[in-house]
């Protein structure tokens, strides 16, 4: 346990160099040097830091969403409204969407996210937002709340988001009203769990849900893990992959899940799930403690997964 | 074997939905019906098709000449000179490097291998591109050749790599003149070999370079195959990674290298190693069949990686 | 007046050529080849085609909403809000308000003209239209209503528009609420006039509002004529600047003012005010008929202002 | 004398707001306080400053090839190879050429003079640049030389433009080589003038080159006052037309030349030519003295021409 004692206190100190999520004043108010990691295999689990400390899911919640609504429709169904190719714009661009009345590029930016919350299964809202509550309660194995404060905050600033809701109505690649849609969105962003919670939820990947009766076609997950690979870490994703090598997805309250298949940390071994929470983030979105380590962590017990 | 012939001879009847490369007169000669496959593993080999025709790497070569200028200059050099990030944009783009004065953003896209031509060691443009090719070699266990046909008639339309390279040099990341960079980075892609040799670099990935002459750290060969998993089959990344997952690259001679880390298909266990030559492409660039049968194989032999 | 009657027929001819605009289902039920001119000097007038008909201003109302707002705030501060600069994208992109969270270009595209209309003068979305069809009225000498089957079909075709109005409220561009900003924005775009009307206003600036109870300063009809040269015709501007060479602006009704500071045709002398109607408009949304007749116009009576 | 006295000196304050272009050497060395106007009417003259002073005429050049190639190849053909429109894009951007393997926008900004460059008539580079020279020979009365050390120097910061050029050879928007294109282009723009020189070519424009003997039809002349009125003056070309509004050309050496069609300056009457020389150029590349004077002459002498 030395080791990864090791690793996590030199991540914790990072911290520093990285600052909370201010575009929203319920983020703003994160402890800026919190640092919790949770490891989870399928027999045992290590802790790092205050492990019961709740935030909000945010963008971790993207591919969630996208599983439930490719449960519910099939694969093809959803690729024609979003497709699964990285970009190198930013997670909030318009541009795309606008210069080819293209669809999304991907489900983990947010015109994506906002395209999926439009296709959940569900007559009403509280009906989408169950659907996915519901798939991540199977997961975690408790019931997850609504941190509704974050929620009416994000709601305040949705300007940028509502835009992009109104280019994809255009464009005809909404299936629920404007509305809808960016209310599901935000509430889905606005879901509330700790970080062993998380580290339940890449279990889920690690293991390809094989024992979880939250269930789901190894197909989709396999799409879920390729995109958390290939974009799951905004615009830092390929920095990610070429250093770290895991399938990982995090959001700006400073949450990451990383998924390593088969691994062995300490005496973790097998699939194991990783939650990290972090809200000091760097410029692109990430957690700065989490990215050094899962750094050192990928390096010490060689879990780069290619 | 049965099960293997059969994916090979279904891919084989898609080579009429692709149409060959004919941006350059060199290519647009090959047979669109050609079609083969070379598996490979430390011990064993499976042929299917032609495997002695020779052809051009074109944008294979690109996850070598990266391999050869990192060994060269180290990572953090190299990284101040090109991103690792996946884009949306076309292999041929322009638009990123003069929005921000920015450093391409990755060396699978032409402005980066444009710009890692010009970081590759040696004095001259000979041995700038002796560097690549002994390091080819080297992997393969042969000699290479470059296709002087297919260079001159590469050369002769090269009006929007040239400008490419002239905009890097205009905002410093180019090492070498213009005119040697894109005649390195063209003689690259001129590059001569054939199926066996392809599965040969793809094995070289699969067992991390560990028992070959041609040394490269564990490192560079990571992001080397990251690169490939999140930009390695052009704007169909994404989708390739989604549904087949398997670290790979493509050329638009209808070349592709895939590598598998750990599988076993047929009497081939271990690390696996993939060539294909299927000159009728897609679209955006890929091998038809090559695509088909990576497709059938992955699923059939269980071998998305994440 | 045959070489007039000439001019008129020769480019009446030319409605077929083009199409009604569509993009919403009142402005379809159009007559395609409804074709009608007006021409106004202070002392007398020449009229061809059906000069009673009504049809809304559309983009022609948006150098006079720019105006009232102009004449309200002063040509500084909103300067702040707007800027005077030509582009060569189309009226309705957005790729720049996202690419620098920059002001919108001009008041001539949508996005500027959004952002005006948040400017104008009143507390009420009702004060603020009517400070802009007060102006009008005055210009034109009697009252002028608002469609309100074209209005309420605008507004049901409006994501666009509406996407917008949220990142230029994003951005701090906007000074009411954008609910409020596109409805005066589309309510403004729905008044309803016939081509005497537009010939009117057309002579305002050709006078430079000097006889008129329509105030306004001299440095805001100065630059409200400069728009409408740099950018008054839509993606066409340049073209109809070098070939007509007439201050003009035009909207996808089919409508056209044109402005002669100073000629003489058939028995007009002095300012002279043109107003055009011809529903069928080309690609980029002018009238066929009017970039027809205005072409010939100018060209026999040697028009060009410059 | 006073009032046009006082414009004069009131403006030569304003050179220490702006900075000499540095992009090239040659450039550089300007004195940022030289300041220097000439004003021409047919009968009389008046200059301010050192008006011997010789500089490079950089893209006030591009007018006047733009008219040699349509003199030689007719309206028609050469608008096959370049628009002209405005754009609200930087002289020197690429985006456009690339987007939609479009022709330039217009001849004003870099991309469309280099077409030109190659459009012009004669078989060989020095006939090119003859035919201008020739053309401006005629305008000025005089014989006009190229300065070699800016020429040169020019040429060795040329990667941008060549870059255009490349790419307008790879979409077939250049009629010659791009080597030749790209001298003739940097020849043209080192061209050597004084005030004076330019007061003549403005004059030119002010008389529709009525009474001279440089040939040119009226239909070419109309088009470059347009070209001039909508795009002339860089990324402030709009705000140049709302506040000062008339035909006018700029280059980074911080020339200026500006048309008056008819008007009254102190006793100059009718036509009148501006030449402007003031090398301290704001950020969009104009001649910051030169802008000041000719806002406050505009007021002063109503010289708003629309």
């Amino acid at each position: 346990m030395k080791k990864l004692q090791g690793i996590y206190e030199h991540a914790a100190q990072m911290t520093a160099k990285g600052k909370v999520a201010t575009y929203i004043p319920a983020l703003a108010t994160a402890n800026p040097d919190a640092f919790a990691v949770s490891l989870v295999s399928m027999e045992d689990k290590i802790d790092f830091g205050e492990c019961t400390q709740l935030f909000t899911l945010q963008s971790v919640v993207k591919v969630f969403s996208f599983m439930v609504a490719m449960n519910h429709h099939g694969i093809e169904e959803i690729l024609r409204y979003v497709d699964v190719e990285p970009t190198g714009d930013s997670f909030d661009s318009i541009v795309r969407l606008e210069s080819h009345n293209n669809k999304p590029f991907n489900p983990m930016i947010n015109a994506g996210a906002i395209t999926v919350a439009s296709l959940l299964p569900g007559e009403t809202m509280y009906e989408k937002v169950k659907s996915v509550t519901l798939f991540l309660e199977q997961i975690i194995g408790k019931k997850v709340h609504i941190d509704n404060e974050v929620y009416l905050s994000e709601y305040h600033a949705a300007d940028y988001n509502r835009a992009i809701a109104y280019i994809l109505q255009a464009n005809g690649f909404l299936k629920s009203n404007v509305e809808e849609a960016l209310q599901v969105y935000l509430q889905l962003c606005s879901i509330s769990v700790n970080v062993e919670d998380l580290a339940k939820m890449a279990l889920y990947f690690a293991t390809n849900g094989e024992k979880s009766t939250a269930t789901c076609s190894k197909e989709v997950i396999h799409i879920a893990k390729a995109l958390m690979f290939t974009c799951g870490m905004y615009n830092a994703s390929g920095k990610f992959a070429a250093f770290i090598g895991l399938p990982a997805k995090s959001g700006v309250s400073g949450a990451i899940i990383a998924v390593v298949k088969n691994g062995a940390i300490e005496h973790l071994q097998g699939p194991i799930g990783i939650g990290i929470y972090g809200p000091a983030i760097d410029q692109v979105g990430n957690s700065v403690a989490g990215i050094a380590f899962l750094t050192q962590l990928s390096k010490e017990f060689d879990l780069f997964c290619l």
